[in-house]
């Protein structure tokens, strides 16, 4: 199954897709691709989808999950990322925390900051937690996923490497973490170290990869974080990077207003978001 | 005035201090202490506090405000602490992120996750958002202030430092953010930057500090941040520790569980919390 939120801002509405790519609206049924729903999406499969509303015309896509509590970015999960940033693979997953009020729609426009020069591109695999999770074995952990999803974990370098430690300040920015299209659950996703993944700029492939390549996997990194705190439904992952970024570009290439910035993964659908300067 | 939550984790009422002391429920106003609330707290100065209910009995506090998009923190921002760490000042202020999940009430316990050996503790100055905040001047900064509060910026010191980059791993964990008792309004707080603040372990007072050395102030700090991010009501910058934090005895001293710690700030309250290990 495929779930949207759609709508305007902060306004969405849940909606799940029917077999011809219709939006269906699940507001009748729920209040949110969010919290407990995620638990238990299961519900849905009885659900005889064609007897849905609808959802006509061209409405904006909202993030595919609502109410996310953590925004967790893996670092450096990639080992030919690790070596176009000149960065050893570390020991163990680096976690960052992206701020949750950067989780935008998948078209959502990158904004650029005032003043930014280094605004990145990064296409990545998002987790999304459907159960509580806390000391669980990688061998359970899959358990906790509701779904998958596309992701573009947008940073500013300067921010993030030349303004004083810690990442956070170069991957929080309003609009840094376009989210969707949609909340694919795992039953349609198969295998997800298997999903080929790639990040076009100007229509210029730049990112080109597949998340078999990722040194830390899905199963580990949730079973790693739930160590350290209890991931709730609705919590996003956001695995790493493969290689193609503009920092590792020689020289570095970075976006400016009017740039268009499109992704994908195999199975999760794609974004496409227009670059505009921050008024 | 004085803000508080009060009830069982989750499901916490508003409530506010009368002269006395005693707490008063607001839950027949608002809601929360949470959102557009905090943008307008003045709207409660005209409210006759005695004709509310007095809340009896014992009750437990949750954290002092709802709904924290952003737990922000600010790294080495004491120059004595800094130096206690053994690093420099930092030229412009360090942020990391704690996770939403680690917020709880300022009397609940500490606990110490499983296997760690490095728990330690953070008096810190929390600072509430109460309007959105972006790129604020830093004369204008205080305005979008909603008031201040004690809060324990528990820290895992291994998980920080020893378990590859990134900060946020050991600043995460589960009821690693007391916050709290009372969030404080502006008018009764005066200065931000002239509150004595201290922690005891087991009786022993271990920091015993002012925000008058701080490096980077509060006015700074809301600005400096409102240049990389929407701050929206609710969101907490807790604003560094001064010295005296267990990683900055020689030998370091760490917490374990039955270890009693008290913390507080002047005008603002104090929590009093037992350790107990994670089960």
């Amino acid at each position: 199954m495929k779930f949207v939120r759609y709508g305007a801002r902060g306004a969405e509405k849940p909606g799940i897709l029917d077999s011809d790519g219709k939006i269906r609206d699940l507001s009748g049924i729920v209040g949110d691709i969010a919290g407990e729903v995620l638990t238990d999406l299961g519900r849905f499969e009885d659900l005889d989808i064609g007897t849905l509303p609808v959802v006509e015309g061209d409405v904006r896509l909202g993030a595919c999950v609502g109410g996310t509590g953590k925004f967790m970015c893996i670092g450096l999960n990639y080992a030919d990322h690790a070596e176009e940033s000149g960065l050893a693979v570390p020991s163990e997953p680096v976690l960052f925390m992206k701020a949750t009020s950067a989780i935008c729609g998948p078209n959502d426009p990158i904004i650029i900051p005032r003043g930014s020069e280094k605004t990145d591109w990064e296409v990545e695999l998002g987790v999304v937690i459907g159960k509580p999770a806390k000391y669980v074995s990688e061998e359970n952990a899959l358990d906790h996923v509701a779904g998958y999803c596309t992701i573009n974990d947008v940073s500013e370098r300067a921010y993030q490497i030349e303004h004083e430690g810690q990442w956070t300040k170069g991957k929080s920015c309003d609009n840094f973490g376009q989210t969707g299209p949609w909340l694919v659950t795992p039953d349609e996703v198969g295998d997800p170290q298997n999903l080929s993944m790639w990040l076009d700029v100007n229509g210029e492939r730049v990112q080109d990869g597949s998340s078999s390549t990722m040194v830390y996997g899905v199963a580990h990194l949730v079973s790693y974080l739930s160590r350290f705190f209890t991931l709730e439904p609705g919590d996003i992952i956001s695995t790493g990077t493969p290689p193609g970024v503009g920092l590792g570009f020689n020289p570095p290439r970075f976006l400016k207003a009017g740039d268009t910035v499109e992704l994908g993964i195999e199975k999760l659908g794609s974004q496409k978001q227009v670059c505009v300067a921050d008024s």
